[in-house]
């Protein structure tokens, strides 16, 4: 049996959408990061970066932190959300590896600058605006020539990024001028499992 | 035959070091990012996001960008610095994903600040030089009872982190007091392939 800790928030969020997409049974252990149950020492046995998601599958003692990391692995478990022709194949784990250094951490620091940040810090609001903005007309540019970012098939390239991207549209990070990754974006939140993982272990607060 | 477009980085250097350590046949093309030439159509069409390292396999027509794909990518390709036990390549696996989410980026992000922003923004700086040290520290921790990130065998894992570490060291970010941090960065740069690769295309300079 798997075992899953999270909380609500982006890379949360995508490894509930992987698990419902797949179909597979887990237990889910709500991690409250308000109440610093990250920080716990039972948790840093898990992840001594103290960051969710953390999974733990039973069947084979395997533990795992960062949310691609676990996204590779359910993958190679199910032989499912990853396509198995080279060349779609490597697409896939490109724009995963995209995704996971180039969009997520720069998002992540655009929210500290805009919403947590307890001074107002233009120069670095600027900065993270730029960058992001950046990293969605490089998604745009994917998704304009095809449906999903490896290519035809739905994978776990596209559950990484819509982590993101539902969070973007909760706060307000408008990426609604990226025509074609806004498309992707309803393409993708049209998904059931999709509608049931942004709601595990609850749905995203405004901030 | 294996081309890489590449410029003396810390993404530039774990793949010079991977095709160093491989002895894999490649052909290098400097694309000098002082002058621009990551923004050039010609780079653009192989990297819509502008960044190297590049890879571009012949055999099979893959194109890559993305070092952390690049370098699943070559361990795939030759069945080497990637540990086949599943436990130990999940471990691999999720410490190369700890690399390019949780460390390079906000290696990246100290860099920009304490280096390059036209003004001194205290804030950032502070920010992360703490996410850092947070980093440093996570790093440690699993060196701290393993000579290498994967466990025993030496990985892609390994060369990603050193990518940036020894960058640190030229910028003067200071991990000295992360112990086995430093003990593992001191033992990875021992090796011949690793002082070939980070003079190729040539030495980073100091800032």
């Amino acid at each position: 049996m798997i075992t899953l800790y999270t909380d609500s928030s982006p890379n949360g969020f995508k490894i509930t959408i992987a698990l419902e997409e797949l179909g597979l049974p887990y237990v889910l252990r709500h991690v409250k990061i308000d109440q610093d149950e990250n920080k716990q020492p039972e948790f840093l046995r898990l992840n001594p970066h103290g960051r969710i998601p953390v999974l733990v599958d039973d069947d084979n003692g395997i533990t795992l932190f960062e949310s691609a990391a676990i996204l590779l692995y359910l993958a190679d478990k199910t032989g499912r959300l990853l396509p198995l022709a080279p060349n779609a194949r490597w697409e896939a784990i490109q724009w995963l590896m995209f995704h996971a250094a180039s969009v997520g951490p720069i998002m992540g620091q655009r929210v500290h600058f805009e919403l947590f940040a307890a001074d107002r810090n233009l120069q670095a609001v600027a900065r993270y605006r730029r960058l992001t903005n950046e990293a969605f007309a490089t998604l745009d540019s994917r998704l304009a020539g095809h449906p999903y970012l490896a290519g035809e098939a739905y994978s776990i390239a596209d559950i990484a990024q819509f982590g993101w991207t539902h969070i973007a549209r909760i706060i307000g990070f408008d990426f609604s001028q990226h025509h074609h990754l806004s498309a992707w974006h309803e393409r993708v939140a049209a998904r059931p499992a999709v509608q049931r993982g942004i709601v595990i272990p609850a749905p995203a607060l405004g901030a």
